[in-house]
């Protein structure tokens, strides 16, 4: 069987499931949907069918659907993909209300075909290891998840300004990691935060820097520590705590070479940002979409962890402008 | 010169303090009293007087108090220790109320001599060297600083029932050490508790694992983990963040030695508990106390830092009660 | 500009060659060539010409040929591939005979297209780098360069029965990095080695363990130590040492992740051998060999360089035999 | 029972051994002999009997006897000690001839006292944790011992004129080593070095750079390489490699601190020489010889172990001189 393939969106992301699909046996890229195609980039490609019309993307027929657009059409996007009885792969965030989650999901019910949000760090080896030592029970009752979540460097301010501000664009996925290692609902979020790399920030209404406490349902403690900007590069570490020891992450390096001299010991620095760092992830997180579609097997994550890491960045958002640690309902 | 030192209390620390005093060369040890000597430990050492008398012991005219006692006498030897003119250096905690620490510190406003108090990781060399990178602006404008501190196992009952509660008796350390590296006052505290481990210690109205997020003045975070049960060692670690870069230190083990296999590499346990991870800071904060009197130059920490400490313990003792952040005034 | 290009040899290597050509963009994979062609593995890629027949594979005009057929083979089919005029990569070693490459060698003065040897180390990013910080200076003065290479468990009897012995099967690698990062040519080289692993190798005249020194022109040293099996995984490890300090590289793991419980810290074992750990490798020295054909440059390791390996492994064989140190001429 | 203790010697290492006894509750340190006594230094300390002259101090009766003269004096004080029915301690080379330490293994066929030698190295923790994974057979048959011995930086012209050469100056601490890990004696050496770090070393017919090839009775190798300057530190690793896996240890730092930024992570140096990175085994090896005593069990290393690094020293020497492997008699 070969999954015949279409990705809407032929940026940054889209290009990544681009290549990715390209490399898998499995799966045939028939087309790229995109408003404003780089003729150049398309060239080098073998796609079949590269286009700016959506009715003509839509009009094939495929097998399934990579969602790559602007966050502002994910929902639309989903909509229709699900309608043409595709399977269907959103990037995240799926969107920046409830509301959309909510009708999507409703959506599902009478869907037969898959539908998986990009939350790509779970198919990242360590968090997946990680993650599976979590339900092996290998660190025993669980006390503490911490994450820590750096970005190199902040976005341009036109990005940030329709951004949904950094808990919905950034810390979405550590909420999405905090339940995919804990394995147990987040009941109450605590989050501080403040603009302190670029004081500007305020202005959007943004911030930069974060401290977010999590209580989960089994008893366990959560901490998230965030930063726009961590001049030495992708600062990505996950510690799970429990009653038998801690499983931890380290940082990823180019190559592991060290240099040693009268100054001391030198590494040059972490891999610097999401596409070096989770490349391995973006692989798999479509190999898993694409196995899922062939063994009709479950795909996570779904529309209800969307909704729930969504939920948490709004809750954590009450909580920074309170002050004041949020009940989560557990839904 | 030599110094002529006492010892108040031959108990764990009292002893620590007993071996490092005989092996300091500008210090001799005259003196320990303890109402309850253990006689085969005293017969080893080379101490002219060991006595179960406080006022023998008082009698002679030390040049410096070390004052190793039970907490609960701690603020009673520290003034009459005061009375007697010696310089003195006082076990953490110093007491476990805000009065006694003021009447002390009023107390020391009109006296000549030294008055250190035990905070011993200050002297780790870890965190001596991270306090120093953040004195000398090494990471830019801190962002955050970051503290795991992980007791290998619970205390005794009976050691918690008078141990004051999880943030007096080990946060306080945590409390201090967020000080002493972000060289800002703390200014909220929140703090968020539970007993994990052990649930009978909820009877005790204690606790035995915690997160607690800080907001200091400079507008920077602080975020202190802990837990009373580390199977696996006793789990010391600080990070300091900012605009520059970060700053980190690593657990310490008995040996370097790595074996690997067909199942991969195994390191042994880290140091377990503090005699032995922090053996080279007990011995350093004496030199230090020894060097500021022959010197005559400022203490650290001092009375202040301890009542800060203390300040801060029951600010998330409050919060913990609470589930509020707590401002703290910055006395 | 499209490289067309053409594989000789379907098996292991061959394989990987081909899926590295199909994911080039600047190349097409036209024909691959097996006198055993696996249909399954075929059918799976999009190669327009799968064949068993050699005059079918040299009569399409490719414009670059990979050899990645039995060693028995190289020298035949690079001979003929360099007949049809094509750019020629060719599977290390090129040939188990000195003549063989002196015959190639000649022959290569009047080819005006591109001859590049398969030893993929040198396009690891440990190893170039290490060898740039070689070439920069940046140990100063070089004193020893120090290669460990362990392969983590025995090939067949088969296998070895035809392989020409671990110096020209394996070391030959390790022969070619220690040119590669100390840039100076060996003149002695004295070889130590026994069965240690599998006694019954003694039958087959070979060994499985050695050690090796090296002196170079530069007055530096080397030393390379070698087993065919290293139960924890592929060991690949290289150390420049010079007068300004030392360059490393360290194993490489799956994933970063580090449990740590009462019995200590366990990492998984590191990747497991040549496919796992030098992956990066084979797709770069390929795309280096394209690179070099679209911009006309040198390439390396050239039939130069495998002449030497080769003279190095000969020399170790005969130090081996005779337990004595053997000249190198500088050819 | 206290060990009434005597030095002889108060140099660089006669002053550690003396603090290591000060410090020691079974041992007294009763006198220490020097003919140059530094007066400031013996002040400090509480010795009843700082004397100049040797017959006073053998005069004393002691227990215990620790030779820290200069190397050409530790056979005449060897003897002497015995003579005195004092417990040896000697410390390393006992004696540049093997006549010496022949005569001195005859005389203690008859003696009643401990006779140890300070090979202080075995006392470390990092490589009696290596030699005792080797006992138990934790890796397996062993394959390999590998041992990088480099000191910081050459000693002065004066020290190197009269220190017999690097081998047995400095690589006779490493052939101990191998034997003490490889638990067999070594049959063959085959030793390669030079003057690369200062060539001036030619005139004093020494060499500062060396890599050395061992052969071990029970079939596996041994790769030792020194220099005389790593100007990053004191280099001292081990690895023991065999059939079920490896066993190494790594440097020792003054912190475990790792500061990143822009530029990478680094590290400060680690610690620079022997009095740094051997303290712990310098106090440990003086435990074991007090504790022998008091139990009367068996000391290591003896006089025969002295005597054997020195033989394998010798042979480094003559195969240096002819570039030849020289077999070693097991005697």
């Amino acid at each position: 069987m070969t999954i015949r393939v279409g990705i809407l969106g032929a940026g940054r992301i889209g290009r990544i499931h681009a290549e990715n699909v390209l490399q898998t046996s499995c799966a045939q890229l028939v087309s790229i949907c995109d408003p404003l195609l780089d003729a150049a980039w398309i060239n080098n490609l073998d796609i079949p069918l590269a286009t700016t019309s959506e009715n003509d993307f839509f009009s094939l027929n495929l097998d399934a659907i990579i969602i790559a657009s602007p966050t502002t059409e994910h929902y639309r996007h989903s909509m229709r993909a699900i309608e043409s009885e595709a399977h269907v792969f959103c990037e995240k965030p799926v969107d920046k209300t409830v509301a959309a989650h909510q009708e999507i999901r409703t959506r599902l019910r009478s869907f037969k075909r898959k539908f998986q949000v990009g939350f790509n760090r779970r198919y990242d080896k360590d968090f997946s290891t990680i993650a599976r030592a979590s339900e092996r029970g290998n660190v025993g009752k669980p006390y503490l998840v911490r994450i820590t979540s750096r970005d190199p460097g902040l976005p341009s301010y036109d990005y940030l300004a329709t951004s949904g501000g950094m808990f919905l664009d950034m810390t979405i996925h550590d909420f999405d990691m905090a339940r995919f290692i804990m394995k147990s609902p987040v009941t109450e979020v605590y989050a501080r935060g403040c603009a302190l790399v670029d004081e500007q920030l305020m202005s959007l209404n943004d911030i930069d820097t974060a401290v977010i406490t999590l209580k989960f349902a089994n008893g366990a403690f959560g901490v998230i520590d965030n930063s726009r900007q961590a001049v030495y590069g992708y600062d990505q570490r996950v510690e799970l705590f429990g009653s038998l020891g801690s499983v931890t992450n380290d940082h990823h390096y180019p190559t592991s070479v060290i240099a040693t001299n009268a100054a001391g010991c030198q590494q040059e620095p972490m891999l610097n940002f999401f596409l070096e760092r989770y490349q391995q992830s973006y692989r798999e997180e479509l190999q898993a979409f694409f196995a899922s579609i062939i063994r009709n097997t479950h795909v996570h994550p779904t529309i209800d962890d969307a909704l729930l890491a969504l939920e948490l960045a709004m809750a954590a958002q009450e909580s920074l402008q309170t002050n004041q640690p949020v009940k989560v309902t557990i839904s």
